[in-house]
């Protein structure tokens, strides 16, 4: 048993760990650590397991926000549509949910789970779908382990709703994007629900953990005055890519995406340079000036403010801000021939191969 | 007791009466009516019963297709589609159904009904929610009724399918369009379960004899080489707008939908004028050179070939094509403050208000 309780306090923590491993995308967990910290506030703490306390018959269902999240922040949810989805999913299934997870440990959806969880009392596993956040449905180790997205319910806050059952995780995103933007631009999603046995196989364990150490780490650090930088690189066995001041930013909400490239003037070490980073909702690219990949999907690319050493999202990059921005390695199964097609290069429409972190310098 | 049979034969007339009343669009019932004899050759004839011979508990089921008519013609339905959706309404209902209902009296959304009421042994009640075409869902008498379009079922021949539950019919056809796009432009649809009691309120009633008996005009005028132009005007109460040949078709697939304008040069009494008329799907407006109005959405613009004296669908315009364009009045319901609010000029983006047909010259 290595269950752990989260607070209140706690949630400060992993919001900014999901910020950082959010890989610029996925929503500023802001909004959803308020939600969760109400939702601790009125209902007591969550209960974070470990997979392996699952019974194989448990039905697991990962709850979250789907969308562009340059919306999330003008439309905000009210804090009960998670929770309605779920219900949703719910009452199609016939069944109650007896263990909430997290789809990616990343922004937005690595903290509105908790609202749910306190919500509802249920626990919440430790791990999650991708060691990051990935911008469309279907890039989660779920899909790599043959587990269906459907039945899957899409909800707004206005009470439209729909349960989508597709022959692919692929179909499901496609019928689920679609719906998000005529829903506005963002939705709340109950989606793949799976038996504890499937979870066990899926999940990427334990970075519940790790985002709260990150997040305390990051706090430690700028207590002590240090950008955290240096020792999350070394926690994480990446390293800084650059750091630079943005000198230009384009961005676009696209098919219901934030799609963009920042351009970055060098400072520091890299004076004298320029530097892009290209995301659709997360950071995908970073190139030098030659076009030289620095690194690439599925490998993070994390950026903190140059300054005070918080984690940038993409909607917070502006012109003047001075970032460092981190490489870190993927979880592994993403570096396979099966997560390069989800989640690799070419899927995002690149015509360079990835090529791991610790081979580009 | 008036209910009546509806065997093989039976079926062409009710097809060529729905391609006359679906005023250019709801596509070509041609397909529809292959659907349906196969279906009534393997099963037998259909029932079409009287809406007061339904009990007020029956559920009543609504099957159709929903897409661009341009779309259908090259993606087929498999004649399983129609049945499918019903079958995962009535799943997600606990309850099968009663009786079938034809959405339109027009198109092939008037003989796709019979392929599943042949399949499934069900009744199909005489009538439908509008008494012609239109090319959008909460374009119905249930509408003007309160009866809410949801919960509903859209599947595509793939495996797809999603049950939608939406605060509003208009809400509905959102949600259902878009997904309609992203299953290739066309789906099949079940939708606005709803009591006996409820379809006695709703119904544009004995809607599907009135098809059959316009496709028996049509044909018997044929026969005796005669355009049933003149005879269709006097039985239905409208007129001939013009005899025209197109000179110009500009036809596009948009957000779902076949649109475009089709352009005719006078022949016969109208030598020496120029004709437009507007289509989404439907024929919608009917304009002479100097931009008066000959007819205009909710009235009936049907178009039946000069020469043969076979309805014309939108699709089926090409250059040169003699066509001759008839005005028919809407039901009533159409004509009131709500149904022109729901349909009229207006909601279509035109400028104009609503001129009944008795009131142009």
């Amino acid at each position: 048993m290595s269950s752990f309780s989260v607070g209140s306090r706690d949630m400060e923590a992993i919001a900014l760990g999901g910020a950082f491993m959010g890989t610029g995308g996925g929503g500023d967990p802001y909004i959803g650590k308020l939600m969760a910290q109400a939702a601790i506030t009125e209902h007591g703490p969550v209960t974070v397991i470990d997979v392996d306390d699952i019974a194989d018959d448990a039905l697991c269902v990962p709850v979250c926000m789907m969308g562009a999240p340059t919306v999330m922040l003008e439309k905000l949810p009210n804090g009960q549509e998670a929770h309605q989805a779920l219900q949703k999913l719910e009452a199609y299934l016939g069944r109650r949910a007896d263990v909430l997870v997290c789809i990616e440990a990343g922004g937005l959806n690595s903290t509105i789970p908790f609202a749910v969880a306190a919500a509802t009392g249920l626990p919440l596993v430790d791990g999650d779908g991708m060691g990051r956040a990935f911008p469309e449905l279907q890039m989660v180790s779920f899909t790599m382990f043959d587990i269906p997205a459907t039945p899957m319910v899409i909800a707004d806050e206005k009470g439209n709703s729909s349960v989508i059952n597709a022959i692919s995780n692929r179909w499901t995103e496609r019928l689920a994007r679609c719906q998000t933007v005529e829903m506005g631009g963002a939705a709340l999603v109950a989606l793949y629900p799976m038996s504890g046995a499937q979870l066990k196989r899926g999940l990427l364990r334990r970075t519940v953990s790790l985002l709260k150490e990150i997040g305390e780490t990051i706090a430690c650090e700028r207590k002590a005055n240090r950008n955290p930088a240096d020792t999350l690189t070394s926690r994480l066995n990446g390293r800084k890519l650059f750091t630079g001041r943005v000198v230009d930013i384009d961005r676009r909400t696209v098919g219901g995406f934030a799609r963009g490239k920042a351009t970055f003037k060098g400072m520091d070490a890299s004076i004298g340079k320029t530097f892009t980073v290209d995301f659709q909702n997360e950071f995908l690219v970073a190139s030098d000036e030659n076009g030289a990949l620095l690194a690439t999907t599925p490998d993070l690319i994390c950026a903190l403010d140059a300054d005070g050493g918080l984690p940038v999202t993409t909607e917070q990059l502006r012109y003047g801000l001075a970032v460092t921005m981190l490489g870190i390695p993927c979880a592994g199964f993403w570096a396979t021939d099966a997560g390069i097609e989800l989640v690799g290069p070419g899927y995002f429409g690149y015509e360079h191969a990835y090529v791991p972190l610790r081979q580009l310098t």
